[in-house]
């Protein structure tokens, strides 16, 4: 007796077997399990075809450390259809989380295997760094006002219409491993709340073209119906939940769907910057950064700055008197 | 207890089973099972992934007609992710078969499946009538020499080096389905023929290009090793045959690996249209053709022409009679 790859249970070979002698062609699209994340990787095209994710409160506290982990390939996906860090390095390209590292800092485990390359897809720097990256912030924030937030995040090729009216699909392929480009990344974010007597639950998904988007494209712009993703994608999102019985709401009527402005964010990564500068020069250049980008510091950041200077301070002249 | 779809059975979920509260996405990759072939398929490009066949001398025998059978969707995709007959209608692109019907004559149900739209794709018509029917007969004619032969066949699409020198995928998609129209198609051959102590193995994979190709391209030009063409489409093809241990031929040495010449091709479709032809007309037009391009027929024809004539002769003048 035989057992067939990569087949459901209900399914019967009318052949009864002959076809199959050989095995039929894997296609790698199963189901991969990690610490908390989930995802089917596409061989083809050496990125993922999606990435699950769960988070909660709970899951964003902790002390797992990005500077710990490194980017390498996924020792679960073979060699030959594997993205490699060299594909990447000097492409132009960023190597884009699908389920972000920051949402994993209650598990070093967790967190490190997000740098796997199968959660990676090349992804414009300035989308990476800015919008995509204020995208995340919002979806950590949900989890102050759901229990319960599930996120499916993957790349997306879309066709357009050239010049003779014809629609094409055209995209980029990297290094020796012609890791594709996508033209698109779509998010789709489930989020529950309890309560009674029934709980709440409310659905968005979003398709960012994979390019710099400035601050005056609000999230809204971007958002599509899930049976459009779906279509677009070849996917069936979350199909346990009953979309003729359950009532399902919109995220962004019944939450705000809005990311952080410009203010708001250059703040936020100005606080980071200044909370882990090594040293006096690093400190200073973040707090001149923000000065030229003509945003104020609030009394929160002013008081971190002035600590951790002191702190510095007094570790640069010890460790000077130390060097003589 | 919950199921998970598209799962296999090794894995394990770690979170317990909170990520796949509400299903992880389906890709519909999974094997479908039809009378004689099996095939996965693309929810994204609305065309399969790989379709495998096991032919052998016996099921080329017997009754079923193409003229019966019709394209048309697949029932056991689901219609967002189908491709449908308007989208081939009027696009330039023939409907290629992947699985020929030609190969299904033992079986009118094996014969009409291969006409679902899950086992066709996007196909220059005169690659489809010409180099890749050759190439198909080639696979029939091996069922003489050969005991069992398996063929998996698909659609491929291939990145080339853009003007700038960086590699880029570039394909047209018809139709209000965006049915992907592929660059390549591929096919891998593994003819066994019984023998004592041990049977022989025999394999070759061919990507050809999805454009006319003329005769004076012999089916070698289109040779790639296995590993090329399973890193080229992200499949992993017959992964029960020990690569390692059993010595695989290579079947172009061990066959000819020779399609029909344009002499026999022309031979060929003649001889079929005259056996075929419900007129006069068509069948004098067929003899004429044949003259026309310059190639003598062979005695079988000379005999079935003059037969075929004089059985038509006789049906128009009884069928003018009774029409007066
Ligand atoms: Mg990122
Ligand atoms: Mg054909």
């Amino acid at each position: 007796k035989q057992t067939l790859p990569d087949t459901r249970e209900e399914t019967v070979d009318p052949s009864g077997g002959i076809m199959g002698r050989y095995g039929f062609p894997l296609t790698g699209a199963e189901i991969r399990y990690y610490a908390n994340h989930t995802l089917s990787y596409d061989q083809a095209r050496r990125t993922p075809r999606w990435v699950v994710e769960h988070i909660s409160s709970e899951k964003l506290l902790g002390n797992a450390e990005r500077k710990r982990c490194r980017f390498r390939p996924d020792p679960n996906v073979p060699v030959i259809f594997s993205a490699h860090n060299e594909d990447y390095l000097g492409s132009g390209w960023s190597r884009g989380h699908m389920v972000p590292a920051g949402d994993n800092k209650f598990s070093e485990q967790a967190m490190a295997e997000t740098f796997y390359l199968s959660n990676i897809v090349p992804q414009n720097l300035e989308n990476n760094a800015g919008f995509w990256n204020r995208l995340e912030m919002y979806c950590r924030d949900l989890t102050k006002r759901f229990q319960d937030v599930w996120i499916i995040t993957g790349p997306l090729i879309l066709p357009e219409v050239g010049a003779d009216g014809k629609k094409i699909i055209s995209y980029k392929v990297i290094g020796k491993d012609d890791v594709a480009v996508p033209t698109h990344l779509y998010k789709v974010i489930l989020a529950q709340r309890k309560g009674f007597p029934s709980e709440t639950l409310a659905l968005a998904a979003f398709v960012v073209p994979n390019r710099p988007i400035g601050f005056d494209h609000p999230l809204t712009e971007f958002q599509v119906s899930l049976v459009d993703l779906e279509k677009m994608s070849g996917l069936t999102f979350f199909p346990k939940v009953d979309r003729t019985r359950v009532p399902i709401q919109n995220l962004c009527n019944l939450d705000s769907c809005k990311l952080l402005s410009s203010q708001q964010f250059h703040l936020y990564i100005t606080t980071r910057k200044v909370g882990s500068a090594g040293n006096i020069f690093k400190l200073d250049k973040a707090m001149s950064e923000l000065k030229e980008a003509g945003i104020a510091p609030d009394s929160y950041l002013l008081k971190l700055y002035a600590d951790k200077r002191k702190e510095l301070e007094s570790k640069e002249v010890s460790g000077n008197t130390r060097g003589h």
